[in-house]
């Protein structure tokens, strides 16, 4: 329980770093930098050429940080851009060279970036929409991968098969899935924005054709990401006029936000090592805390195998609890997490990712998202020590109480 | 000609600033301000609440500053991408009401971010391109508008025109032309990118269906716009996975990006009958100054009537000359200007807004746009005073001799 005088004001303990972290000072640093000088980087001037060189040497460096060719990165206005582009793009580029490529094969955990547009794509284009099952863990087998393309390659427009889970923290054998999908011909595309900057990712290494990356996951600004799609892998653009990026991204670059986002990343993969064993001391503490709670329950690849897991991702399943009340009563003590994913906030349904691991529904609901960033430390986890067993009492009479409330009819 | 000794380093006289403003010192603190709390506006708890209430902030203020309702406001990455937004997203939603609506009626005069996407349609999606012709100075006239619609309004599907033109600066009739449609009940789109912060705009009173504006325009940062849509216009989304702006635009916000722009704006604003002022008087000198050389002609509305055209504007052609050798001419003098739209630059084509306005091509080449921005002043005009001359002579003995080459058959 909190013991801080009322008239403290505090500082909340900030675990929601999945969501979206706090702006690292080198990016607020690169960022104010590129402001002192006007110019869009399309102009002929001198001031449009100093914007050009500051997108180019951010360019280079995320390249450089994440493994890939400089030309290999489309800057874009974010992660949920850079999945709709990959998803839509390489699937109607596909089609066109061969009307046969129906197929669009997603894993059942990916975000609603990527899940949202190929749905679409069956809604709207005549896609066939394929879902590769996960285990309990989150993790997708290569082999259902490979039993697809055994079958149907001819048939599929493309695969897309995320990095690392938001949720879970599931780090999945992206390079294994690449390569059956090379082994066939057919392009596969990884959601990487949970995975860049906080796991070695190296683009030319995993075999991808395409890879999303978004800058506010790993101390960046929000509002920009990157695509990596290799130079040969063919896709029909979204937004036109201009042709500013490879002719494949139309729209006026931000050089002060790609410099912020360079500079971010190449504190995030420069700390690496020390960050990931940092940080994942901090998760195994709390973890350690959490389920001294009973009823708690710890999910994802962590709870079998911590080496595949995202090590600043902590997510447990609370028996009798609702996610949300448990997060609005850690809230009102200062501690900062996530009922599920961010981007699917105010909506109190299940996770879609926690039903493809086989959880039941209230089992799903009852769950928390604890993640870490480079700020966090000791003191925090001692905070959520300290309150969490009075919030799971506090949740569970309040579940009790709905409970009771639903079957007398009544109203809760 | 410059008389600075060549050990001072200078700042270039910046008058690019149709390409590109300097981010206005309000935003550049309002977005500092936004950094020092993370949070993702979906997150439910105290950041992630802060987050949100700072973007309701920024999406109020310029629903304010532009004549809509907050809810009218939906955030982007920018210019080109509320500009596929709105031709795209409401194309198809009117198809799929009729798909006897297959007509997208645009301008010749606007931006690529416009033309491309109209173009896509077209050649992908089975529409009729209809282009409304510009006369001589950029104007459409209302009418053009009139005898289409009286004849074919049951086949368009939208139109679109610019509320001002970036290249020439020529101010349309748009709320006219936006009356023509609502009485043909056909929505109305303009891209007031260059329009938005230099002149009144106010949506509501415009009658417009949607309207385009682009932050970097108006001191705001690259990499934000929205597309200002009304309530009950339907527009189909081209980013899906989440639906975070009003189930049209999904990915995350950039608070910060947003809260910038919204600073920029209010100061654009409020600053609006004074800065117009200001600026008109140093494009007024300017251009007494340009006329003084053999040659150069005046384009545009500000040719004929100055109260239709842009206050910071003004577009030149010089005879005998190539737009290129010009900008890179008076860039070496220290002077930043634009040879076009910084949109297209690179390509040495000629300008498809002056074509449309009937320029033969060696003229449309020969041509130059300086623009200015709040922080220019009687000196920058002082110093295209003393350079343009010499740099006018220049560029026509270099097109001399590359007219001389090119007759010889030699390479220039």
């Amino acid at each position: 329980m909190s013991s801080l005088p009322s008239t403290t004001p505090r500082q909340p303990v900030y675990l929601d770093n999945a969501a979206s972290t706090a702006l690292a000072p080198e990016a607020a640093a690169a960022m104010t930098a590129a402001w002192t000088t006007p110019g869009n980087p399309s102009s002929l001037h001198g001031s449009g050429r100093a914007a050009r060189r500051l997108l180019e040497e951010a360019r280079e460096s995320i390249a450089r940080d994440l493994g890939a060719r400089p030309s290999e990165v489309i800057f874009t206005g974010g992660g949920t851009e850079s999945d709709n582009l990959a998803v839509k793009g390489i699937y109607f580029a596909r089609r066109r060279e061969d009307a046969r490529r129906r197929i669009v094969a997603i894993s059942s955990v990916e975000h609603h970036a990527v899940l949202d547009p190929a749905q679409w794509l069956a809604d709207e284009h005549d896609a066939e929409l394929v879902v590769l099952p996960s285990d309990s863990h989150g993790f997708i087998a290569p082999d259902k991968v490979r039993d697809l393309l055994a079958e149907r390659a001819d048939e599929v427009a493309l695969i897309s098969v995320m990095w690392a889970n938001n949720e879970v923290g599931t780090v999945q054998e992206i390079a294994e899935i690449a390569r059956i999908g090379a082994e066939y011909g057919v392009p596969v595309h990884s959601d990487a924005v949970a995975a860049a900057g906080h796991l070695p990712v190296d683009f030319a290494a995993s075999g991808l054709s395409a890879m999303t990356v978004a800058a506010h996951k790993f101390g960046g600004p929000q509002g920009i990401g990157a695509l990596l799609l290799g130079r040969e892998v063919a896709c029909v653009p979204l937004l036109h006029g201009g042709g500013h990026e490879r002719d494949i991204r139309s729209g006026t670059q931000s050089v002060a936000a790609a410099s912020g986002m360079a500079a971010a990343l190449r504190a995030a993969v420069a700390n690496l090592d020390e960050t990931t064993a940092r940080i994942g001391a901090l998760r195994d503490r709390l973890a350690a805390v959490l389920v001294t709670v009973p009823g708690v329950q710890v999910n994802g690849a962590y709870s079998i195998d911590p080496s595949r897991a995202l090590a600043g991702v902590v997510h447990v399943s609370i028996a009798g609890c609702e996610g949300d009340s448990l997060l609005m009563l850690l809230d009102a003590k200062g501690v900062e997490c996530s009922a599920g994913s961010a981007c699917n906030a105010g909506v109190a349904a299940a996770s879609h990712v926690l039903l493809a691991m086989g959880f039941d529904t209230a089992t799903a609901r009852g769950s928390l998202r604890f993640s870490f960033g480079t700020e966090n430390t000791d003191d925090d986890v001692d905070v959520v020590a300290g309150v969490i067993g009075e919030v799971v009492e506090r949740a569970r009479a309040a579940g009790l109480l709905s409970a009771a409330g639903a079957r007398t009819g009544g109203v809760s």
